[in-house]
């Protein structure tokens, strides 16, 4: 039983969440509040980085529903997926002649890197750049700004984790099986901005 | 052999750092930044907080050594050293009468709780409220304003505990020690402000 990511296919029962359609969802939501430009921090282009290329082909495929061109500058890949490499991938895109105005990046310690690096360079978030993550940690219901993250609903990835192996443990033996969670955008004022509630949620 | 705290003249070895003095430490640097009235947040009142009544003792002894005047009020219990028992204490300090303009937090957590609702409510950290925290975690050299902490030093102890455990195994028979390794408090904006270097560090 393989809970979250990285093998696919694999010889294991499989719990996940449908990661194109969680990136398409946070694409959507960055393109609905106008932003034109928008990065993606996290890609892995590499056999190990499954679940991050399934986050790229959600980003891009999330462009082209909003009509929005795809600049492949503005993806920037992180082999670990901590703050340090989101500082990093932060700091190469404001390198960049035209820098982007969103950030998605692929999970909250890549955003949280971002943020910071953002905001001690004098920008505002999410005036100037807006940012989302993934994985919906509580660091982020605290942080200033409080992070939009799509959130996996880890209640029913555990319930349907159980679910499975009880199903297993009676002797199912048909082939394994990829289960898929749901998930939900949560909208913070790293996006929204601050006219959302002042107390942490 | 134990690591950090809870129990002191146990049966084991125990290494640890000297959290009456680091709190101490604490204590001096907010007034000598000119603070006037410093709250504690985590303290423990019973018998299982003893590592918080050192903090609570090391709190009290600055405050004397800074001729502050200690107020009961000022210091607010917290049984879990989480973010919203962090968040809880200071809306608690908020109501005060004559609230706060430091506040030390016995680890990161509770500062990063603090600090979301000195934000949300519309203060400034630190300009109307300092804050520091004690661990120095990770996440405090990424949040806006990074975080003041008080950082034990974790190689030493690393060291100290390994070093202490082979003189156990070449059959060192003596009573249980406890070994006390060096900390130092690292200054960062929720102290200092926005003066300081722009990177994280």
């Amino acid at each position: 039983m393989l809970l979250g990511e990285r093998v696919n296919e694999g010889p294991f029962d499989h719990v996940t969440i449908d990661n194109v359609a969680a990136s398409r969802g946070v694409i959507a939501h960055l393109a609905g509040l106008g932003r034109q430009r928008i990065a993606a921090i996290g890609d892995q282009p590499y056999e190990t980085g499954e679940t991050a290329q399934f986050r790229t082909q959600g980003y891009l495929e999330g462009l082209e529903i909003a009509c929005l061109p795809a600049d492949r500058r503005l993806i920037v890949p992180a082999s670990r997926f901590h703050r340090e490499a989101g500082a990093q991938a932060m700091r190469q895109l404001l390198e960049l002649r035209n820098p982007p105005d969103a950030v998605f990046c692929y999970n909250d310690l890549l955003a949280a890197g971002a943020i910071r690096v953002l905001l001690a360079a004098g920008l505002r978030v999410p005036e100037d750049v807006a940012v989302a993550g993934f994985d919906d940690i509580e660091e982020g219901h605290y942080s200033t700004p409080t992070l939009t993250s799509l959130a996996p609903d880890k209640r029913r990835i555990a319930a349907m984790a159980v679910e499975q192996l009880f199903r297993r443990l009676e002797g199912a033996a048909d082939d394994p099986r990829v289960l898929q969670a749901p998930f939900e955008l949560q909208a913070r004022e790293s996006t929204l901005g601050r006219a959302t509630p002042a107390t942490p949620s």
